[in-house]
């Protein structure tokens, strides 16, 4: 895996060339080593191109350059324009299309209730037999599949759960009943920006959305489609290994079984292999069992513990271990210090791939969890939005090799920031700070696998500047920055590059 | 003149810092040096503070941090929200109320006919005698004062002049028809992301503004008043100093007579001076020569020429040269690289001092003005926004020890960035790159003097890391950084020294 400088090294070259004085050269030569200077620095700015990679580059710089110029002239970039809005434009660009075939790699910052786009959970999952539904007194649907001999789930919220089966059959519009049950699972809405009036209501919303598909997806036989389906949706979108952030909620059957931990894992260790065997190329599944900043430490210690013991019993799928929820409102990783050392102190290696930095709150106890999640040797960082703030943090970070995982379209949704071109990654890549796409939750956000966050990436963050090396780049890290063992990473480099080729041969040849 | 590593050497206690590793030290120590590196490399984090300021500071950290913390709890902070909606609010807050006494130095990024309040134009200027006018065929509104003998100054334009002092008196509602005139005057609107949609709306109005109150302050008399108001209200909000972008467009009499050039000068040299004489420690002004950056090579090769011959002809004010106008439709300064080279090329030192950078747009054409700005040495860079998104530019910028000037309330106002927490000064600030703070065009922004800008900075940009420090290294900076003679300096220092302790004094007693 190539094009990347040691960080000292581009540090120092940094230095170096500060020493160097360009006044003895022409204005020109200065502005030409300046550019290319720049070009190298870049993620991806070190790869060398093959020819036929060189032309498919071109055929894209032409079509981006197009679409920046008809943008240019109305003023209005997608990037700039919240997603919910901007995503049927993006849907007829050309840029988004060859994002959409391009060879991926790897999803490595995405949740387990958030890969399957809600669709499928309204016309299949609610569609099946025993599914009960019911509002809660806040009039937040709750779904619950339930054994016939004992119809009526009880849960104390429900006043009154229906069976669903039964429910429809009484309709006039079924299709706008299903439509009021889609628009409980997903924050899409015509203007996000009346909606959602600060982060408070946004994540108020995000949060409910769980709490709503809870009863569907915990669901044994849902659980197991629900995972297929989120699989076949990458892969359709050709990313061919998740690392997914799970939380290892328990699971049902209608019988009234509850599934342990164990069980999940093993199931999301079955799904994913017979996934494999009808799917080819598809490489497979990591998991980051995480549990929820809102916790108390006494119970933050119990779930390292069931971490630790996860990853004995399941070398092969449970690779470490994350907090989740909103961080600006849930505990720091310094308030969890003593939970979070507790595998180093007995010697285990637990890795880390802790979100920080996911916050506007610059200098608050909250935005240190960068600083913390560094010094507690993360693997990688979700998200890492604050990380350009924080120079020596990023320095020490960067030596260390984290790379951080950018989702985009969830920092512009959850309010991070809106117009993308100024999300900080922008820096962060123009400097070549080691980092990989993701989607957070694309099922919430209107948003399917990886392209869309890709089209962001490129033509927001990115800038002009971006272009095949970039992506290629991006694609390489996904996978090199993976929890894979060194020999899987080297067959899904493999698999990868295939892809990868094919990819470049259609583009480079143009549409037929 | 404290405070400041020289730029390589802050690299290479970065290099240094990396090849040191940290894996020997526990946790904690690695927490504090980290958290500590951190706090010297900011603005003024170098700066040691007496036993006074120590105290000041306390107060001021306690003041911001209730600020904070309400800002925490409603999910709101001000620099979040837009200016315009933000401005009652921020009136009402104590940092603001301090940062208004506190001694700024000196404005270095000021347009010539955008620093004194719009009220002053409708309640003074225009109730003038002789004061016409009428509006155009598009609806706005023009001025021109005539003479008695010539009522009805007859510009192709305007359909019908009406002479104000009568129209008046023939109004039922005096105040509505004047609210009705500032309005033209002012960017400022109850709902600014409805009246402007996009850049283009928005820069459409703010140049607007500029037509229509040209035949106002190109009134000679008008012309001195509203130089002089300026100052004053500068003053008021504790600033010494003006460096001025001034486009010396020709200034008119009753008697049809057209100043020069040259008289604009004398007469902006006349007025400082005489201002200076009523307002101690007041230090005067200098003017940055500007033109329009929509005018071709050939007119720009003129202006230089103009340039160079008042600087030596008025050596004390004329400061050099800049382009103004939008940047992202106006030339390059590529584009003019023959004209800027004119004074390079005949042994004439002309400073520049360029707008650059102040786009969203990456690596187009625009965005490329910064490298030429570098190339070119420009004296200061005016906005620079787009600077951290160029490390190659930015460290060839620190090398020459060029600073930016950041003008958060116009960047946000004219839609570079919403949220001011993510304004890219708030990595330079972190990284402690060189930068002033000043207000661009605070006339048209519903803001006045520096205050406001302070207080996005301060409060947004500065996150909560920015305290007294910060404060001290921006002011510090705007004398530092301005093109004061070294012996002039040093007196605006003294002068600046004196009343930022009087301030620090103020503020470490607290309220009594």
């Amino acid at each position: 895996m190539s094009g990347r400088l040691a960080p000292p090294s581009l540090l120092l070259a940094l230095v170096v060339s500060s020493f160097c004085p360009a006044t003895s050269r022409s204005g020109d030569e200065t502005r030409n080593q300046l550019l290319t200077r720049e070009k190298m620095m870049r993620v991806g700015g070190q790869l060398v191109l093959t020819w036929e990679e060189e032309l498919a580059n071109q055929r894209l710089r032409a079509l981006k350059e197009a679409e920046m110029h008809e943008a240019l002239s109305t003023g209005n970039i997608l990037p700039s324009m919240h997603f919910f809005q901007a995503k049927s434009l993006i849907e007829k660009s050309e840029v988004f299309n060859i994002l959409k075939k391009m060879p991926k790699g790897a999803a490595l910052h995405v949740h387990d209730f958030s890969i399957t786009s809600p669709d499928w959970l309204v016309k299949n999952a609610t569609y099946r037999p025993h599914c009960y539904f019911c509002f809660t007194r806040r009039g937040t649907p709750q779904f619950r599949f339930a054994h016939p001999t004992t119809p009526t789930p009880k849960p104390a919220e429900c006043p009154q759960w229906v069976l669903l089966e039964k429910f429809r059959k009484g309709l006039r519009n079924v299709s706008e009943f299903d439509n009021s049950l889609l628009r409980n699972l997903t924050l899409m809405t015509e203007n996000p920006h009346v909606t959602y009036a600060d982060q408070d209501a946004i994540w108020a919303k995000f949060e409910t959305i769980f709490f709503v598909l809870g009863g569907l997806v915990s669901y044994a036989p849902v659980f197991r489609d629900y995972l297929s389906q989120g699989l076949e949706e990458f892969y359709q979108d050709n990313v061919l290994h998740l690392e997914i952030r799970a939380s290892l909620h328990p699971v049902y059957e209608l019988d009234g079984t509850i599934y342990s931990q164990e069980w999940l894992v093993r199931t999301y260790e079955e799904v994913a292999h017979n996934f494999a065997k009808t799917h080819p190329g598809f490489i497979g599944i990591k998991l980051i069992f995480s549990d929820h900043r809102t916790k108390n430490e006494s119970l933050i210690k119990k779930s390292i513990q069931t971490a630790m013991d996860l990853r004995v019993k399941f070398p092969g799928i449970v690779a470490g271990f994350d907090l989740v929820g909103r961080e600006d409102t849930g505990y720091t990783l310094y308030d969890y210090r003593e939970a979070l050392m507790i595998p180093a102190s007995r010697g285990v290696h637990l890795p880390y791939f802790f979100h920080a930095g996911e916050t506007d709150w610059e200098g608050t106890s909250v935005d240190r969890n960068l600083l913390d999640a560094v010094i507690l040797n993360s693997t990688r960082i979700g998200h890492g939005f604050a990380l350009s703030k924080h120079p020596a943090v990023l320095a020490e970070a960067w030596k260390k090799d984290i790379p951080i995982e950018v989702c985009p379209i969830s920092n512009q949704v959850l309010k991070l920031v809106s117009d993308l071109r100024n999300h900080p990654a922008a820096v962060m890549m123009a400097t070549g700070y080691p980092m990989v796409i993701s989607s957070d939750d694309p099922a919430a956000f209107g948003a399917r696998g990886l392209s869309y966050d890709f089209y962001e990436a490129f033509m927001g963050i990115g800038g002009m500047s971006a272009d095949l090396r970039t992506l290629k780049q991006l694609a390489i890290n996904s996978i090199r920055y993976s929890t894979l063992s060194e020999t899987k990473k080297k067959s899904a480099m493999e698999t990868w590059e295939e892809r990868w080729q094919k990819f470049v041969a259609g583009l480079a040849r143009g549409p037929r």
